[in-house]
């Protein structure tokens, strides 16, 4: 065990694409673990595209990461050492780890032991902020109903992936899934389960929109904001849900994304579009959790994963996000 | 009484405002009232910014306007002749009169009765469908809550106007109405109790907005879209509602208008835009007509109503709503 913790922090405000300047990699002392804390050691890192966000300094839902400060993520530890009767060495915890190796990791920073017999990727995936994600947006923003036509961007990425899917067993009429390029849309459908794939890189969307939903989309779950939101907003169905999750296209760019000019189609469909954050729906993951174990149990539900090796390369596992380098969760295994 | 009836046609389908080419003023047969029903004479037409939207060749919530047909709208017609046992001679009738001297009106043809005591303009403007609009649209679409900052634009038209007021009687802690020019500013306020205004055609919108709602705008009614959608969006409070009423910002010309840039900060804020129709809430129209005459009754809300006589000058009455040359429910005298 080294007595120096290597850790990722902020050097620069990136414009675009996270870069070499963006961070910089440091060894500080070893954090030494107070009266109730622990000692953990970082396994794995969870790469979300919330993270991009927090680079800016503009406001959030969360304080936007400080110079110099450590990249905020979320991670599953393990612990080394234990000045806490609740944990003992060798359990792992999931909470606001951050790009490093080592943290204090006790319930006064917010950590909590992953759900009995979930391994760490999963704890990190379907178990996870973008599991959770995909089932609140889904049930409680979206009212997912028996029958419904629902679209989903980012189809092949972590969030996308299980909406889709959760969208079969909650009895979905046809789940149609947008993604890049010809491997993802394929890989939806035969391994996921998908009705269809939409390939926004190599086709028209709002033309194959309009051929796959030609009664309209009841539910849409955007994880991409930008022109294909427009176009989901132009084939809404009547009453239609449009549930706003995240906005990729504009992370990197907020100046260069083209305006939204479908939103009085709102209008005409009584329709609703409505964001929602995973952070109000804390005290109800318990219950979250426990049903998608049991989807899982009955093998209902896949995760797919995309395992990036070495904290040093977690920029590029951020920007793996933005490229669609990624088919799955990604995680950077430290 | 003459044998002939006059009565506004769609000559051809207007590009951007409404102009002499658009209709045709022509005199046809006097209608024959069959069995059950009754012959009327229109008094009073309601002139809304959904008209201009029928008359494009574009999918919406009623069919277009056929070319040749009559230019459709509500109105208020006094039955001349009846052969119906319901409708006596004089009495008054609220219906799709169109914009013509004479219709056939029975319930058969979607006519009824003006609410007791209510005079003909009011039945138009506060009893009426932008009165009506503006109660659903704000109590159950936006579910106004008391001490909420409240931002309405159009806010001198017959819909915003009565949001504003319906927004104070229920108790919204601040109403901002935003509309064209000082002389509309002054009177929302001075007249109908605005708590403050902001002149979109002299002042920084989302500026004032800024220094107007500083713990950002809890519920914005929206009767024009574009840029001043979008400045709301961007000051939207946590769990802010956005209720869609209209768009007229696009209504004459669709192509150029701005897209819709801040649609990602209903995600930071939780919020929702939801859009509406007042079709959708016919079947409750008689108890809002009830709790709105009680207002009024009691001098809790006034009727602002800008009348233009003569069918002739119904398509400049129309145009008045998009250039702004209106204070309160456009309403042709016939």
């Amino acid at each position: 065990m080294a007595d120096r913790n290597r850790r990722m922090v902020l050097a620069q405000r990136p414009t675009g694409m996270v870069d070499g300047s963006t961070v910089r990699l440091e060894e500080v002392d070893m954090p030494v673990p107070g009266d109730g804390e622990t000692l953990a050691r970082v396994r794995y890192i969870s790469i979300d595209p919330t993270i991009r966000t927090w680079m800016d300094d503009a406001p959030g839902y969360l304080p936007p990461i400080a110079i110099d400060e450590v990249i905020r993520s979320g991670g599953i530890a393990e612990v080394i050492e234990s000045n806490s009767d609740k944990h003992k060495p060798g359990e792992l915890l999931f909470g606001f780890t951050g790009w490093q190796e080592h943290v204090i990791a006790c319930e006064a920073t917010g950590y909590q032991a992953l759900p009995d017999g979930v391994s760490p990727t999963l704890a990190l995936s379907l178990f996870g902020i973008t599991g959770m994600t995909a089932y609140f947006g889904l049930i409680d923003v979206g009212r997912i109903q028996e029958g419904d036509t629902v679209v989903v961007s980012g189809a092949a990425g972590a969030t996308g992936s299980t909406v889709g899917q959760i969208a079969k067993i909650k009895g979905a009429g046809k789940v149609i899934g947008i993604a890049g390029g010809p491997q993802k849309c394929a890989s939806i459908v035969d391994e996921l389960g998908f009705d269809e794939a939409i390939d926004y890189k190599n086709e028209n969307v709002a033309a194959r929109l309009h051929e796959a939903a030609p009664d309209g989309i009841d539910l849409y779950f955007d994880n991409v904001g930008g022109e294909i939101l427009d176009a989901c907003l132009a084939q809404l169905a009547l009453r239609g849900r449009v549930v706003l999750c995240g906005a990729i296209a504009s992370y990197n760019d907020r100046s260069s994304t083209k305006g939204i000019l479908n939103t009085s189609n709102l209008i005409v469909k009584r329709a609703r579009m409505e964001g929602f954050l995973i952070l109000d729906y804390f005290d109800r993951l318990p219950a979250a959790r426990e049903e998608m174990a049991s989807w899982l149990g009955e093998g209902k539900i896949k995760s797919s994963e995309h395992i990036v090796e070495g904290l040093e390369h977690a920029p590029d596992a951020l920007n793996l996000l933005f490229t669609g380098g990624n088919t799955g969760k990604v995680i950077v295994q430290v």
